[in-house]
């Protein structure tokens, strides 16, 4: 498994699975219908937006992209949102990205991050946020409709980069 | 105070005291030197996104846009923002505004309305969403730079429109 930064030229593998996930609504707060256009648009922000890919024998098999979460006063606290081909699942991709994201940001200089709509029955992904560092500060209730299992919680996730982020001053 | 909805010809008397909020980086997560052009996209946007104003004595001194907070599986949950001139403050143009936008959420069918961030700071902003309605799910710790009192927290508030909203189903 590597992790590197992703270009445009790894758009056409990263498309397929990524629309699948978005149709399925099982996992993103997305238009299930969102076109193509739209969704690298989103993926692929301008700097300091960051995107990577998960590569494991030649394929790409996942992918991350982070970035500010909020601008101006509360830009110094990151986001990111991960997708993984559902095909892939059980390789590590969600782990290895999940470290780069949170790496990166730390070097970045950002002094924490907070995820916004992690969906309650995501298991697989709430535990590996929680494995990772990041606590559920509140599980926003019946935010998200799932497809089998109704109205659900999304997960909001944060995880201080240093004590100074929560200490004020 | 009469509360209607926005047209582009409020736009000037919006944009004034909307750069002026921004600029000060006391209360929102912007850009802080946010060009006219990307405020005005913010503020009026496409159904079924609604833009409301506050008219006092013939004066536009406020303004809210509301819609869904995210797409998708998550679309139910409304979210809002508001601005109303700091030097009209104390005429209740944020409570008239504040009331009628969840009015009209739960007219448009939303299930809840979610605020993202509100500066734990702006305690008169706390105060009257709490009065309103709203319950603080958490505070994300020192999410937000002020330029006096330093990091501070991000309130993230919910109201439920309906039992059903919380009970899942």
């Amino acid at each position: 498994m590597m992790i590197r930064e992703a270009t445009a030229n790894d758009w056409p593998a990263i498309w397929p699975f990524m629309r699948d996930i978005a149709a399925a609504g099982l996992t993103f707060s997305w238009d299930r219908d969102i076109t193509e256009e739209a969704a690298r648009h989103r993926w692929f922000p301008a700097p300091p937006g960051r995107t990577i890919v998960a590569v494991d024998a030649g394929t790409v098999i996942g992918t991350a992209v982070s970035g500010p979460n909020k601008e101006g006063p509360a830009a110094h606290i990151a986001t990111a949102s991960f997708m993984v081909d559902p095909r892939r699942f059980g390789h590590g991709a969600g782990r290895a990205l999940g470290q780069r994201v949170v790496e990166q940001a730390r070097a970045d200089g950002f002094r924490g991050m907070q995820f916004n709509a992690v969906v309650e029955a995501n298991t697989r992904a709430v535990e590996l946020w929680h494995s990772l560092g990041f606590q559920t500060l509140t599980v926003v209730p019946g935010a998200f409709h799932h497809p089998t299992e109704g109205y659900v919680g999304l997960h909001i996730m944060f995880q201080a980069f240093s004590p100074a982020a929560v200490e004020g001053g």
